[in-house]
């Protein structure tokens, strides 16, 4: 197969993989918005298909004719080179277009994509664009995700999108917290070479790792539930100050989507409706804060986003992703591997990649010698360095095939509507 | 026909006419709501139903079995006598039940109703309850109209609702703006004897009346146009406090949904999209504060509800109502009548009702002797006597039928969204 | 003595009495403004000074060279004519001028005011607002009073102002609650004749007053107690929309001031610290909200602006004003007088002026035929007139001799720090 | 002089100093807090003495009594191991304690502290506490003055504080921007060894730097300018979105304290009163996101905090400090070193200590083996470790003696009020 067939073929999966997520849903479902931070998942739609028309299809055409002139400002995320933005509170009262115009958008815009690519006359600049928007839908994939169940979780009927798939193969006990040790040293983190990444990857750099030990898996709710009994959101003594002011702030008493207890088991809102709190899954819809209490609680920190690559740098991006439908974490497999205990052996690190995004300490910055692209898609990353901080490893509602060991994610820490968890940390003595 | 037959009769008019509004909206149109003060139109529709389910079909039939029980709270507006609501700015947020399930809520709840008012076993108080739902899903008709345009209005597309009327037979020339004396004396004001009211209307009362002058016509969009271009919107001295604040914190230069003048001439945002301000149509979407300013600018100033009464009460209540589906106000016809000119006539006073509500000076308050039903009914409009003023007259989205000279519809001052104007007073020296 | 002589005498007093007020407090107690409502109280002592100096002495005299010509603007409080104001909450933040700098400013317009009353040349136009001024100056000693009761409660130490004054003649049991009947007819209210009074007091005209009966005290913390100890702040039912949003945004339980019970005795804070609530004074510190939910709890209704007044008319304006230095409500005396008891008699009415102002159900409004004067004084009243409730009769922080039977006093329904309470009425059968 | 005769002597300097900065002011510009972040004078003299009194004599004094018991919490910063405290952001309305009581208060525990000082009975750890509170007291001498001067700038007056200082030696042009270059290299950052550092400035630690440049001297007035003329504040693919929100929700259209500018030359509010703004003088009151633009806009960048300590460990910490009682940064001196130019050499880098602290690109954050004390001394620094940047260098506010290489200043990026400025840096090519 030619390249271009394969980046047709690849353009062609990305695409019908948003619609078939949108698919199940009503118009109704799609149009409003519950937050400044989501969006409507129509929008998401529109917006994906606007990212190939304007960066792509406009380019690459003398003279296009686009789908509707007025698309450009109103589906214009953020990009200031662009020109001017729907405000972004507001797009939740866009009711036009409506979800049948949105699809013949999508369907226009698919054609005249499947042409451009197929005739093998774009060039490698305009290629390498494609590449970038079907990374920018698989993202946008994610959000559609979050941001609907953020929308369902307002309604007080907690209505379900998918089906619950009980993990037939679930284990029974809990997967034992064990810690693998890196040794200090001058190690080389972000992406050089072939293949797919953010201009925020790179480039590729020296840095110094002071010894540490990163936990084998993802803390669980079981394990955040001790947390919560031991009086955790009542002591500010484990609490950044900003954190502390959140918590009382937001009268959070748990996770999001965790509904108030009354007396009964501990039950949270999931894409497939209200369930019971699974001690074994990873803890989920955490702000970096909470995950930071947590682990001064457990007497451990957060890992640095340097140490969470130099573990997961060696193992294959594989895990728990948005394919299998099921769009919530699921517990760590227990697994026994020979030599397991054999002194000085590293035990096997689990979950790294995929069930829930893990929270780091670090502050989602340039690293050295970055230099954001020139025009419009400078302002993808670049601009977002300030006050967020890095996220590492994907979640479930992560297409798989979309993430990286170098692959950094950012949000505000105070956010809690993605499948956000956080593994430990802690100094070697 | 009997009594039976035509309350089941209206009931099923009333119905219909609801639905026929929303008949040309899809589900999008339906389900956001752009400001804590409008819903959306799928809840008006709901919530009607709501409605005749809560205090007609559970109060009738022992052991009713509800639509949804869920929906008693999802679609209680206010009355805290039933029980817990749903919060209000939220309604946008409920993607669910959607427009087809709340077609069947509709229909299911019409069948029995259908069913309760043809069998002649339903007793007077609850008939009267019915009555009063009727009137209600009237007043929810007129902010389906009104509550649409304002979402509709923030979509930088400008879509319309439905086509565009021209008035054929339009006058040419403005109305001639008069002045209708009424002499001082005691009158008696307010509803009494037979036919529905609502129990804000009375009881009727005396009450003593200065001698005072009606403009024959509302204001018209010619002559608010040479108050702004007099520099209205910047005099302090033409404002009440609170409006000049109003004016300051809204960035008001002219009435809502007048589109930012860019050198040619004034357009507006209608249900019918965007069109030119016609001179000669009614002004609305006016704060009672602009029509304060307004008067006062005029040298005049709003009649009190009471001078409205006097004048409105020995005229039919007939004009241009949401049944033209127009859906916007309409130019005074230009009346000549015989003996127009001589002296002591009084000229006619034309659009007393339909076109715009006229915003009167009157706090909207309890009349001398007025006491709120008991129970849940009691608060329809009881525990709204505080910080509104009373309009007059109903307006172009107001269904025929549903105006009286008594009738007092309220909002608050700075209430721009519904098609509200104003009419001029004045002393007699 | 001459009439120049007497205003000028006059104007030495009132000016003095504002010093006494402020005398016992040092600077730090004279600067931070608690609310936006709320001003300094060395801004209310420059502010008082600064209206005669821009309305007396720079229109009286040609060439008037300002104390400070930053002033103009500085100590402008609403006055748009006059030009520009200084943002009203950041009066707090005005450090300079300092306490003995504004001592300076009062002392110098005080000596050309003197020189000016006293020579004999101030036409009548101009003697006429100096007359304003003085009854301008009282209403800001009342507003010293309750702005700086207002900041000390601010303070966790509870620092009083003045020393408790026991009332050592107080009576030990309450004042037994009747009602005066008054009879249906036309009546005449407002200002009329000789005598200063504000220019929203007139004019005098006539109105219909339907049967009513008046209670001949307000209400006492005794009985406001049993409406608390009833669940009246829990009761949705007993409330207007709005009061019910007021409390339930402001956490609202007891009266402002009154400490959350802990046990034992309810207590308050007031000028003199904190002392227990005593039942027989008048509860005090109500918002209209708070007024109008305890009347209707107790089977009746605030009274009508035009009510009280036709009662209060025929009585002199006397009672417990500033002047006894208490600043706090005191119980209503126990009179028994000949023929009390008599068939068809009127009950002595008890505590019309003074000790509390007594929130009205009348919205603020213009009495027909009134029209603001001209120029900067007529944004003095007028501008007022939208969303404040009428309050009557004056309290125990105003100054004697500033009050009448006509005075209208207005706020926002929500206020609380004025001392304000409420005097039952209710229909005649 | 015995160490215990040298901590008891500086003990009576530090204390002094901060009782010379509040002497020239009045109570009245001790009272008010004219924002949240911001806090009153007299409030910042009585919490550095809560502080020697909370941590030092009660804990040194078996049954000590404290001054007033009540200043426990409303002295208490933001310590929560200590126990409740008066809310922030109503500092400004405690009006009492005064600011006489307040010299009283610091009088009496200096008593105390002398005493306690001398007689050398005091163990090393509470010794530490003293040299802790001593340095907390030098860094609340710098908030009197940026607090105040926030302050006296909401005074339409423009008053001033202190008399301007020309500078009679000032440089009449510009020292040139020269580029001092750091080869790459693991080097070792952070406080080790004797002497006083807050616990943030350690443990010592490597880390891996990449070649850069770091300008010889902060950017300048005249500079900045050139940044504004050239529409910097206008043009949003200058800065990061987080500051584009800011430059458009705060209107900011040059630094924090320069006043709009009338056609003339640009003038600024100094702690002297309004002046013009000089060009060579260091550009300051900037927020993080103003000087991440203008280096953006200079084709650099900033240092990170790890860049900066690395050239500034070898220089000793002298500067223009708050001894000199500008309090306004001063131009760099134009210094010719022999053998500046020779190729190869280094050329000097001025003014790293004082004048203006320079915003850092580094999050504030642990490094790494950190770990904050126990007990309520460790809510001082660590806690505050989430969205905020390290600064670094002292200013022309801060005293001298109290800042070094290794010292560590945060902020949010948002913060103008401290005199905070820039230097560049850019990468080794």
């Amino acid at each position: 197969m030619t390249e271009s067939h394969t980046l047709a073929k690849r353009y062609q999966q990305v695409r019908a993989a948003t619609e078939r997520l949108s698919a199940p849903l009503a118009p109704e479902d799609q149009t409003p918005q519950s937050m400044a931070d989501a969006s409507p998942v129509k929008w998401h739609r529109a917006h994906t298909t606007w990212f190939f028309e304007t960066f792509v299809l406009d380019r690459a055409q003398p003279g296009y004719m686009p789908f509707d002139p007025a698309y450009r400002m109103l589906f214009n995320s953020y990009y200031n080179t662009v020109g001017a933005q729907h405000a972004r509170p507001e797009r939740g009262l866009l009711t036009r277009p409506g979800v049948d115009e949105i699809s013949r958008y999508r369907a226009q815009v698919d054609e005249q994509m499947s042409f451009l690519l197929t005739d093998g006359a774009l060039g490698d600049e305009l290629r390498a664009v494609v590449e970038l928007g079907l990374h920018h839908e698989q993202q946008h994939q994610e959000l559609i995700v979050t941001d609907l169940k953020h929308l369902l979780s307002q309604n007080p009927l907690h209505p379900a999108y998918c089906p619950h798939k009980p993990e037939t193969l679930a284990p029974v006990v809990e997967a034992p917290l064990r810690w693998a040790r890196v040794e200090p040293g001058l190690r080389r983190i972000g992406h050089a070479g072939a293949g797919f990444a953010f201009d925020n990857e790179g480039p590729a750099h020296n840095c110094y790792v002071h010894g540490f030990a990163l936990a084998t898996r993802p803390v669980t709710n079981g394990e955040y539930l001790e947390f919560i009994q031991d009086g955790g959101y009542q002591r500010a003594d484990l609490w950044l100050a900003d954190g502390w002011l959140a918590v009382n702030e937001g009268g959070w008493q748990a996770p999001l989507y965790w509904l108030a207890q009354d007396g009964g088991e501990r039950r949270q809102f999931t894409l497939s409706g209200v369930r019971a709190v699974e001690p074994l899954e990873p803890v989920t819809h955490l702000s970096a804060y909470e995950a930071d209490a947590y682990a001064r609680w457990a007497g451990a920190r957060l890992p640095t986003e340097m140490e969470w690559e130099v573990v997961a740098t060696a193992r294959p991006p594989e895990g728990h992703f948005a394919e299998t439908a099921r769009l919530h974490p699921a517990p760590a497999p227990v697994v026994t591997e020979a030599g397991d205990e054999a002194p000085g052996s590293t035990p096997p690190v689990l979950q790294l990649f995929g069930d829930v995004w893990e929270w780091t300490s670090s502050a989602y910055a340039a690293y050295p010698g970055y230099r954001a692209p020139a025009g419009a898609l400078g302002e993808y990353n670049g601009k977002f360095m300030a006050n967020q901080l890095v996220l590492r490893g994907g979640s479930c509602a992560t297409p798989a095939g979309h993430i990286r060991a170098t692959y950094r994610n950012f949000f505000y820490p105070s956010a809690r509507w993605q499948f956000t968890g956080l593994r430990l940390a802690r100094d070697l003595r």
